[in-house]
């Protein structure tokens, strides 16, 4: 198969390496590992995970809850709060497998308990700062409002403590991010010291991927849901989360017009391959991504000096160098490191590895 | 149907009503009416286009030329720069229907001009200053260029010359875009003068919404290419080219979580259904949507002071009012107006219109 339009490139190798590395951290720490497949919506990505004994899962939405359970999977937690209008659907996943939900929220937790009728775990997800979603730590009558209310129906049973620590995502440093999640564990050691008389078991669960590949121990943590650590992409490496090397999704962009007046290339890749997400580097420059050069559907280090600097529907414009500009022509494929790698593999209806096999994803449908 | 996970929505009579208002203009005018099909992408609401004797389209990708020509839409422009890696895909399509394409660079022309096989028409892209695409006008020496290589291939015709006046998405008022529009107008006219030895017809082609919303008349210009105007979105509205009662889709959302403590509800919904493309009000706040009221599957004007004040790949965050917040509960449905909807709905897999019936849309697949 030749790449003819923006196609995301996954290396294979990569990709098992970055779930090696995450899933020895947590045997050597002895905790849980329930990675969040909401990075990569694939069956055939998840099924790489299996070599490495995983067997537990995170997503962040009931469809692909089903999804995954009709794909083998039968642990899964859904890693967002509780959308009562899919209880039904909820319901109906539960009856074959093992499934956890979150409470986000004690709101109106009465009357979508009493619609759950079969066994489902509940996770209070807790909110440590970065309010987002999760019951803030420190208001403790609602934890005891939502405990008082799952011990009273019989399907529920009480799981334990869930956090995402999103502040990471804005940490300016690596030693940031580990104060932050150091911070956090803090945080859900005292729940659960705080709770221990109502459960034997209380799993403390923490999901971000810049805390996850910076920390090396997590001392009493049970579980670590990391999602983005598969691919990794710009955003993590500048936060330091990753190397390079370890980025393992690639846009691939035809060429399609060249302007040496200006340093800038035109690629067929915009905003609904890539995402709009960006970051601003030192300099101040928005960067959409970071452009390497491919080579037999491999890639090589980011070309100096060189980044998406706007997006369109369908166009991105690439800044670089006059040297560099030089070695393009219009028809050349370039690639580009995305941004958020999450939003852009979601972009994708499918992705091609560096052999050119087709890899297809969970489809978004007529309902 | 019931609404359980963000759908949007779509009200067809605003619909109907904004495809009149442009189609009107360019009768006036006397302009060729070619609407962007990229903003929705789906057969059944490019039908609607018919009642108002539309004929003649653009599209922006090749997958979408085949997608529309394979629903009867026999007049096509792919406004955007020729991708040589496509003209294989592109002779197949313009065997069965008048397609044109766009030169945005003289980079290799004569080796893909070589490769066209079939008649098909040209417009040369001028870059009127907004540097994302297209030659640059003052530059007609590539001008000559092109067309000298264009006599030279029987199959080609040239057309005219296309502008995307990308400028006026930043323009601070109404009088600066109209300004933009006729700055560009102007070079525009210089060109089918300094050119008009080379064709009798010289089509001239604009295209964005602004321009085309807010200018009245359209001299000496023969051919208009609005896309996003069917729908509008809260970006346009910021920018004055819709009135908030012209948007005419907004994303309904389930309430997942309320937070009264820092007047923000949690909603079902985010970057990977309304897109990350953002504003900034006067007041310094991020905006990624203006929050409505859903009453029976229609909307209100947007809620006073309450706003999508952040995205992550399914949450959204509204800042609202302590007020406001105390008529929302968990489970209930918000609506929200896209800040830009054509990327909103490039995300969604379907729309539902206010009676709930499903309008597919293209979908993309499997190579």
């Amino acid at each position: 198969m030749k790449i003819k339009q923006p196609s995301l490139i996954i290396d294979k190798e990569k990709c098992l390496e970055n779930i090696r590395v995450m899933a020895s951290k947590a045997k050597i720490n002895n905790v849980n590992f329930r990675p969040h497949f909401k990075t990569h919506q694939s069956a055939i990505i998840g099924h790489w995970f299996r070599e490495y004994n995983v067997r537990a899962i995170s997503v962040s939405s009931v469809n692909m809850a089903r999804y995954f359970s009709d794909n083998g999977w039968h642990d899964i937690t859904i890693a967002f709060p509780l959308n009562p209008l899919e209880i039904n659907e909820i319901n109906e996943i539960a009856k074959n497998i093992s499934l956890n939900i979150l409470v986000a929220s004690d709101d109106g937790i009465q009357e979508y308990f009493t619609r759950i009728k079969v066994h489902i775990g509940i996770y209070i997800e807790i909110d440590d700062g970065y309010h987002r979603s999760g019951i803030p730590f420190d208001q403790t009558q609602k934890i005891d409002k939502i405990l008082s209310k799952i011990t009273t129906y019989p399907f529920l049973k009480f799981k334990g403590f869930l956090v995402h620590s999103g502040k990471t995502y804005t940490a300016k440093s690596k030693k940031e991010i580990i104060g932050i999640c150091n911070n956090t564990i803090k945080i859900l050691k005292e729940l659960k010291q705080k709770y221990s008389h109502h459960s034997d078991i209380i799993n403390l669960s923490i999901g971000d991927t810049p805390s996850c590949s910076l920390k090396d121990k997590f001392e009493e943590i049970d579980e670590i849901r990391p999602g983005n650590f598969i691919f990794y992409d710009t955003m993590q490496y500048y936060l330091g989360s990753c190397k390079l090397n370890q980025i393992a999704v690639a846009l691939a962009c035809p060429v399609i017009a060249r302007y040496p007046e200006r340093n800038e290339l035109v690629i067929y890749g915009g905003a609904v391959h890539l995402s709009k997400d960006n970051i601003t580097d030192n300099n101040g420059n928005n960067i959409f991504g970071l452009a390497v050069q491919f080579d037999n559907n491999k890639w090589s280090e980011p070309m100096e000096d060189t980044w998406v600097s706007s997006l369109s529907q369908e166009h991105g414009i690439i800044r670089t160098t006059s040297e560099l500009l030089k070695g393009f022509k219009v028809g050349d494929i370039i690639g580009i490191l995305p941004v958020h790698s999450c939003l852009t593999a979601n972009l994708q209806p499918y992705y091609l590895t560096t052999e050119m096999e087709v890899i297809p994803k969970m489809r978004k449908g007529i309902i």
